[in-house]
């Protein structure tokens, strides 16, 4: 592999002075993300406006055998965007274009660095939805949803990012340039490369064009904001909910100790005995809207709430979701080396996964706090680190412990290692705990076969060999 | 490659006698599916009870170099059951238990014999749903639809067979086990087998086991029917309907030749001019149901209903659909040698391709009778054979050249060679007009990676090398 100057002079001589970032503050800044984990600055950072761009860079890479690790907006919690091997980080943030949105068949084309949240304000002008709702969706870009699968609190209605992706345009590690899928919105041509691709994490290429399925955005919207005194509580009512026989758009679950984390450093109050919350949102034609509404509320009725709070009017709606939205800012303000792991247990087992927690907590002395997709029994759970005076070097390996621990808990659940954060550089160590020897080493292979020299994202997903 | 005789012998011998069929009946039957080609007898029929079995059949195909083909119930239309090269059929028609429901966290799982229908109606006794339903949905097995991803009316709303399969039991074309995939809805952790095995038409492994995702079942339905001039009128309904802002479960399109065969070789009357029918079936919650009936009615009537009628009561919406459902038998009776094709275009160019459908069927001198999903804009054309006066092989002659001219057309107005009947043996040959050779290439890698001797099903979805 080429020096470090040598490679960010390489890259520019043939894109451009102007595509080539290799001054201190952007190795810095590419060599973190959302995770925590790092510093892993890269040599060099590329900026392609293009696929011609994208497949000139990694037939560089195949050429002088150095690695790339393709970027969004680095809003990824599992590392997946961090360049642990050196080499380059390939970003796509300025491939933002929105190519087409097609209102008849309803599909929009889009280039992988456009804005998740800024696609949806443009379509719902249109009267088209793209349901995909991750929680970072105001900085988070399409071609980094697609590389994790990316789901969301509305996921519980409307499914994951893959069941929104029709078609792809991908650069492959050898710089060659692959089509998969298509426009319509049904079709079985062979393999489904498409679907092989979301969710591999920018190990087995590089997105250039995504597009995407659309529905017509909902009419009519109601959230209920339902505070129980237990999260067992509120558990009984996310099972009360889904067997009244129509489908939530989504369920949220705040736990105790995210409540206190709301008491102590935000700005929101709840009352006495407030154990955890429970957001419900639906949308529903009209004039369903208010019978749904009051079966969900006396479900939780049912179980014993403690207060409820409710609206279809979008300010108030708003309103509702404040504390739900304000746990996650307030925690990383308040713990910034806060680690954030993202589990999926059948949806039954929210409440015993949580009391493991606690248990877990105590034991390794560090605090948590947990939103879940409740409806999906998707936890995102925090580990709060820096909370007790100690050893920065053993609370790392206390929370490292804690961590392989919550990991036994949740597959010992019958649950899986990652729901919608993918497995990235933090979670490679677990994946034989999940997947049979056999699952993997057919996965291995595949990215051989695609990624010979593994010089695409690599110690992503898979321990080296 | 042993003799014939040996084949049965040698499986007899691992699996016992009653595992094995070598009957010249057996044969016969085993060497046709739904599709019209072949006969292609295979030299044994083995029909497996476990996953162990299924492992013993495949090791011993390994071991001595024959060919096995997987078969569900045979209703494939595109011969993707059809033991072209010989060697052995594994059918998994005594592998139909339904092995767990769980109905809080809406799961099942099934052995791949199952039966769509039969798991639909145990699942409707107890308020859940398994959406995906092929015409076929009476005798076809879960496993083939898997091998398929099959969709019918309803993948419009719910999607097809992928959005449903969470988890897989595979054996592999070494007799090896694979477990991909999980029971809870959300996921990533490595690659997404699942999705590769599904639509893979037995190419890369045998189903053993199939962990479904279920929903709620809908309350309230309701079917409108709509008598247009022209399928140009019918097509223009389908847009408003879908524009209108609601999700349509099903949008069922029945062209003026079907009319015609319904006429002459059923027992269904339509008013004079009749040029299209349009079958919508919605289901909402109940209060909704009304408003959006009325809302399809008035966007039918718009462009011009000749006439319409509706029904929210079962036995009433069972008598709208039985015209559609009729069409396929009566040309099924009427043209034993009828061949459909699947194909799918955007939605909005289902008019374009059915005009250009008639001046094919006029130079070829082949009349045809189309039936679509028209939400998804999928087409399944029948094209009847026998009807005109001619020698066999001419007649043959002309209808691979209209085949042809067919897939050309459909792909020349943005569509894809199959909709949800697969490639299987019938198209491998068009594969290259749809996709690259850069996509084909890859795809032949991984199938000559997981199956390197080639020898589960042969001569599917690819031509040979």
């Amino acid at each position: 592999m080429p020096a470090q100057t040598d490679l960010a002079a390489l890259l520019e001589r043939h894109l451009g002075a102007r595509k080539v970032l290799s001054d201190a503050r952007s190795l810095a800044h590419y060599g973190r993300d959302a995770s925590t984990l790092g510093p892993f600055p890269p040599e060099a950072v590329v900026v392609p406006s293009s696929a011609e761009e994208v497949s000139a860079v990694l037939r560089l890479a195949y050429e002088y055998g150095f690695p790339v690790t393709p970027r969004g907006a680095g809003t990824g919690l599992t590392g997946g965007a961090l360049p642990v091997r050196g080499g380059v980080v390939l970003s796509t943030e300025r491939m933002q274009r929105i190519k087409e949105i097609d209102e008849e068949a309803f599909v929009a084309v889009v280039e992988p660095g456009v804005v998740t949240g800024t696609l949806q304000q443009v379509l719902t002008e249109r009267g088209l939805f793209y349901p995909p709702d991750p929680a970072s969706l105001g900085t988070c870009s399409i071609g980094g949803n697609v590389a994790h699968n990316a789901g969301g609190p509305r996921a519980l209605k409307y499914g994951v990012t893959r069941e929104y992706v029709l078609g792809l345009d991908t650069v492959l590690p050898d710089g060659s340039r692959l089509r998969s899928g298509r426009r319509t919105t049904k079709g079985v041509v062979g393999y489904d490369l498409t679907g092989l691709l979301v969710g591999s994490e920018g190990t087995l290429g590089v997105t250039t064009e995504v597009t995407l399925r659309l529905i017509p955005e909902p009419k009519a919207r109601a959230t209920l904001l339902t505070i129980f005194r237990t999260v067992v509580d509120a558990g009984r009512a996310v099972t009360r909910i889904l067997q009244s026989g129509f489908r939530p758009c989504a369920l949220e679950l705040v736990d105790a100790p995210s409540i206190d984390v709301l008491h102590q450093h935000g700005n929101h109050t709840f009352p006495p005995g407030a154990g955890a919350l429970l957001l419900c949102e639906l949308d529903e034609e009209h004039e369903a809207l208010g019978r749904v509404l009051d079966t969900c509320a006396r479900a939780c009725e049912q179980v014993g709430a403690l207060e409820q709070r409710h609206s279809t009017e979008a300010r108030e709606r708003e309103a509702l979701w404040s504390a739900r939205r304000a746990v996650y800012p307030t925690l990383v303000k308040t713990y910034p080396r806060m680690r954030v792991e993202d589990v999926c247990v059948p949806r039954t087992r929210i409440a015993d996964a949580l009391s493991r927690l606690d248990e877990l907590s105590a034991r390794y002395r560090i605090p948590t706090s947990t939103l879940a997709h409740a409806g999906d029994g998707n936890l995102h759970i925090g580990l709060l680190r820096g909370v007790e005076q100690d050893r920065e070097d053993t609370e790392e390996r206390r929370m490292e412990a804690m961590r392989a621990d919550l990991m036994r808990t949740v597959l010992s659940l019958g649950g899986t290692l990652a729901g919608e954060h993918g497995i990235g550089h933090a979670k490679r160590s677990f994946l034989g705990w999940e997947l049979s020897p056999e699952a993997i080493a057919l996965q291995r292979k595949m990215k051989a076969l695609i990624d010979p020299k593994n010089l695409l994202n690599p110690q992503k997903i898979f321990t080296e060999a």
